[in-house]
This record gives structure tokens, sequence and C-alpha cells, in this order.
């Protein structure tokens, strides 16, 4: 057998719902798994960061009292590169942040031979360019790069792809519903019994759920879906440029796009409640729901994000609370999917993504 | 970074309908994979083999015809053992066959240093004796124990239940429709519109159609089931001693077990169809469908094989073909479980969680 490492450093960037989690996740494997070691040498949040010149531990379970009370300003990127690409052993980044300076810098860390897990969206389906330097990269310096967290939370989606691709399979069709926060909405404005609520309503009280973004419109605009769709087709092999080469249906009255904040939006939207529930009637007519969707057909290319109705008894109509489904259309599987459902959103499972990634560098060093 | 193996060597036992899938498969990934290089040195079916004293290659897309033409009695077992365990490179073994002899063989393999990747239950699902054995031996020998396929084919159950595992989630319930065959029968027999056919009737036909095992007493019996509750018990970490600690629900009559033949079982079956007519009948009356599922508690430690009621509306209720579904509830996903569901059966399907693991196997070595 290869020599394997015996330890391996890790730097934690962002310390938010999805960051706190992976925190306790990864002290708990540091403690079950006895081999390669896992050495915590870099944490930092936006303006704090804690890292000792000499590499040596911070100790995982008081990473976060330890930051705030012995870090500092954080360093510029490239000199975090630099403190990295000097340690001691393999480094792996998990970069638990939404922020696209650090997506537009995984090219740079992975050339460096530093690894890149995330569940950020924003590096994967940003431009093709930055999707190739990021693989090319990856392969120049010797690096891993996984993000299984970017759609669907910890569900398997990215790996199961990859693995239908990489042992020969034809992927023909990619469809799900894959924003939690759409289902929730959905789920509430058209359900699938009774008289649905008014949809201003519903969207305000999912905000105040904590189900939207702060700003409503994050979730509203489709953007998120067309990101998700993005990235599932370019893993089948289809080069799309960026999530705008997407045809997305927005939820954003165009009247209200301008709006200068969430809280005009959301005083604003009723006056444009007759749109949606023109659509829910019609949908109710024809014993169906509408639900928010995006799909891709990898044969033809073709790729759309929106509104679309189903039967009551589709799969895609019958999801509860704020549940995520995939379905993978191939050439073994033929007529039936493979089908993959349940939380899409969550501190605790997007985490479990992040440290599933984790292991699977683990055992590759 | 370490150096990372050349060349792996690959022994391939079997070429039935899984098998001759995934020698497609190899192939493929053969030609698709530049490093490691992979190389088939050993090639066997029941009552031929074929290798060469200096592992040289034999050449994957033709090694059916090779093995036709210039195979020879097929060596015992320890001697397969003695001539991989020398090959000058790691060796994985593929046991694409059924049978009881390789399985209780892996342990001796594996301690060997030779990997073993197979969809075969048997080991798995023997004594919990055997399965210890099976793991301590990988350890030992520093080999690779994989079976995907053995729960569900080629879906991600296996590997999802493991990372749930092993990043420190704690899996409360497993509960599925895991027999293709049962799925198939039950889904005809007690369909969600309709009526279905005589329980006798739906036998012989699913018989006809290839979709139960020669003697379809061998899918009736479900131990096919039980034997993969098993498997998922262990991983989750109980401790099942065997498939017959498990209560089990046959579906054949006990006047029917000692039916000398499956042709006397199929004719005198027609004289028991009152049985599962009368449950049919009583579950439609209460407006829901029959279906044949496994559970496992992983808390309570109980464990359960059998025919169960469902609403029209439950995903369990709803499958179509002979569609496999896998819940998984556990801790962090809460309420709402985790699903995967697709075809639970198939060469082509099967075959892809076989090479799937080598693709795991491949990227660690």
């Amino acid at each position: 057998m290869a020599p394997t490492a015996k330890e391996v450093y890790i730097a934690v960037i962002g310390a938010g719902g999805v960051g706190a989690c992976f925190l306790k996740q990864l002290a708990y494997l540091a403690k079950s798994r006895p081999s390669p070691r896992i050495r915590l040498c870099y944490f930092a949040i936006i303006d704090r960061a804690l890292y000792h010149d000499d590499y040596s531990d911070i100790d995982i379970d008081n990473a976060l009292p330890l930051l705030e009370s012995n870090g500092f300003d954080p360093p510029q990127i490239p000199n975090v590169i630099k403190y990295l690409s000097t340690a001691p052993g393999r480094v792996i980044v998990v970069d638990n942040t939404a922020s696209g300076l650090m997506a537009a810098s995984y090219p740079e860390f992975l050339k460096n031979g530093i690894s890149i897990i995330t569940p950020n969206k924003k590096a994967f389906s940003g431009s093709y360019q930055l999707w190739q330097d990021i693989f090319t990269s990856a392969s120049a310096g010797g690096s891993f790069v996984y993000h299984e967290s970017s759609v669907g939370a910890g569900m398997p989606i990215i790996s199961t792809l990859n693995e239908l691709v990489e042992t020969g399979d034809q992927v023909t069709l990619i469809e799900g519903l894959f924003s939690g926060t759409m289902s929730f909405l959905l789920n509430k404005f058209s359900p699938l019994e009774g008289q649905g609520g008014k949809w201003s309503v519903e969207v305000k009280k999912a905000r105040e759920l904590g189900y939207t973004e702060p700003d409503p419109r994050d979730d509203l605009n489709g953007l998120d879906v067309a990101r998700k769709i993005t990235i599932l087709a370019r893993l089948a092999g289809l080069p799309i440029e960026s999530p705008s080469a997407i045809p997305v249906q927005s939820l954003i009255p165009k009247e209200l796009q301008t709006a200068t904040s969430s809280e005009e939006f959301l005083q604003k939207l009723p006056d444009f409640d007759h749109i949606l529930e023109k659509e829910r009637e019609e949908a109710r007519k024809a014993n169906k729901v509408v639900r928010f969707v995006g799909k891709v057909d990898i044969m033809s290319g073709e790729a759309k994000v929106g509104l679309e109705w189903f039967e009551k008894s589709h799969p895609i109509a019958n999801l509860q609370g704020s549940d995520n489904i995939i379905n993978f259309y191939t050439k073994r599987y033929g007529d039936l999917p493979l089908t993959i459902r349940g939380a899409g959103a969550g501190g605790d499972v997007t985490a479990m993504g992040v440290t599933g990634d984790l292991l699977k560098i683990l055992r590759q060093v």
C-alpha cells in the first residue's frame, strides 16, 4: 500500500447556521476517526480569524469562544493561501460562507494543493470559465473539490449524479423541486386539500417563520433554483454558460422589482395577489396543484425554472414541509426515475453534506 | 501527496445477468479512466477460469469469448487467493455470484490484502460472526470491502446509510419496500385503482415475465427482504445475529412449504387464494392497499418483514413497476425521512452499484 497521510490540516471559514453545525460534526469526526489526525489550523468569520504561525491546533470544541477571545483581523485571501500552502501536511479548506470573493479564489487555493469543500453554490453556478478553472486547477494542484451540499443539502444528489456519469450511464433528464422555501410556500398556497391562503399572506408568514431569506425576493426570483439546475446540468455534461442562460419565471411582479426594501415589497405585494390566485384557480379546475420546479433536458439542452401544475397523486405534488425532491431519468433506469427526497435545507443536514465530503477526502489521503 | 497506485488488478467471478453488464461497465471504465490502469487478471464462472501466470491482461472487451475458448477448470478458492495475493499490485475481486462458498471466503481474501466488491447479500446477512470477520479482516489486511448493490441495486442506499452514521447522525428507523418482485406482485394484486387479479394468477404471471426467481417461493418466503433488513440494521449499529432472528411473514402457505417442485407449488396455490384475497378486501374496506415491507427500529431493536396496509396517498403505496423505496428516519432529518426510490433490480443498475464501488476503491489507491 502507498503510505497514507497521518495528519490533515483543516481551515474553516464561516460560522453561521451551517458553519456552527459543521464545527460540531468536525469535533465528532476528530474523535471518532483516529487516522488521519484532524487538525484545525485556521478558523475565520467575516471580521475575525484565528491561527498560529506554527500551525498548532485550535481546539475544535472551543473554536467559537477562542475566535471570540483571541481572534484578530482576518488576512486577505492571498495571504490565507500563502499561510495554508506551507502547512506541514495536506490542507482542506471548508468554506461555509456564501462569499463570492471566496468562490472566485477557489482556483488559486486548488492550484496550490489546497482542497476545497463547500455548500456555497456561487462558484459552481458562476461563469462556465470559473467552473472550468476550478476543475483544471484541482487537477493541476493534486487537490480535491467537493460541493455535495450545494444542491439538496446533505442528500446524496451530486455524488449520485457523478456516479451515474462516471460509470457510463446517460442522464437524459433531471427535474425536481430544489428550493425548500418554494416547496413550503407552494404547499401552503396550493395545498392538496382545502383552500390555500392569499399569496402575499403566505409569503409574509413564511418569512416570519424563517423559511425565506430576509428579503423574500431572493427566493422568489427563482435564481437559487436556476443555480442548482446549472450545477446539475454541468455535471451531467451540459456546458451551461451561466444561470442567466436558463429561462426563469420570477415570482416577483415586474412593478416590484425596484422596490427599495423588502418592507416596501411586502407592503405592495397584495396588489398582485390576483395573478397567482388566478393560476391556482385554473389548476384547481383541472384538479391539479401548482408547484415551483426546475428541469433540464440533457439531450436537447433545454432547461427551465418556474411554476407547473401537477396531478395531486404526483410525487412532486405530495411533498411535505420544506422537502426537496430530485428525479434522475437515465438510460439505465429507463422510464421510471431514480428519486431522492428529503430535507433540502437546515443547518445540521447541510453540514452533514459538508462533513460527508470531508470523509471522502480523508479516505483518499 | 502520497504516491498512488499506477495499476490495479481485477478478478471478476461470475458472468450472469449482473456479471455480463458489469464487464461492459468495466470496459468503459478502463477506457475512460487512464489512472490507475485497470488490468483484468482473472475471470471465472462456475466451471471455467482464465488467468495467466505472469498476470498479463485478459482483454476485457473479449473476456467472455476468451473464457469460452481458452478457459480451463477453475482452481479451488485457496489457490485463487494464493494466485491473487502475489500479483504485482493491488487486487480487487468482484464477486458477481450468489455463491455461499465465496461469501464464506471473504475474510481470507481480505486478510491477504485482496479487496472485495459484490452485490452478493449472503456474506453480509449471514452469521454476525462472519460479518465481524469480514470487517476485521479488511482492517488487518489493509483491503477494502464494498457491497452497495446488496440492497436496492445501484441506488445509493448503503453509502448514504454509512455517511449518516459516520458523520454522527443517529438513525432511528429504516423502512421500505426492498423487493422488486414483491413490489411488482403486490402492485398488481392490490392496485390503487380497480380490482386486482387472483393471487395465484398474479404469481404465475410474474414468474412468466421473469419477475420472480425460477421457484417463486424464493421470493415469497420473505427471506430476501429479511437479509436486506439485516444488512441495513447492522450498518446502523444493531448487531442482528442473522436474518432468522427477524419475524418474517412468509407468503408461502404452510401446507405448500414442502411441495417438491415449483410446478407443484403453483398448481396447488389457487387453493389458498382466499387468504390473501380476504386481507386485500379488508384493506380495501379501509380504503387502503396491501404491500410487503420491511422495517427495523434501531432504537428498540425491533425488526419486522411482512404485509402492511397503506393509505393510497402513501409513497409506499404509490410505487410503480418493480421499484424499491427506502426511508431513513434520523435525528437530523427529524419527522420527515430521507427517501430513495427507484429500480431495485435489473442487470445494468445492479452492475452500476458494483462499478460505483470499484470507483470508490480506485480513488483511494
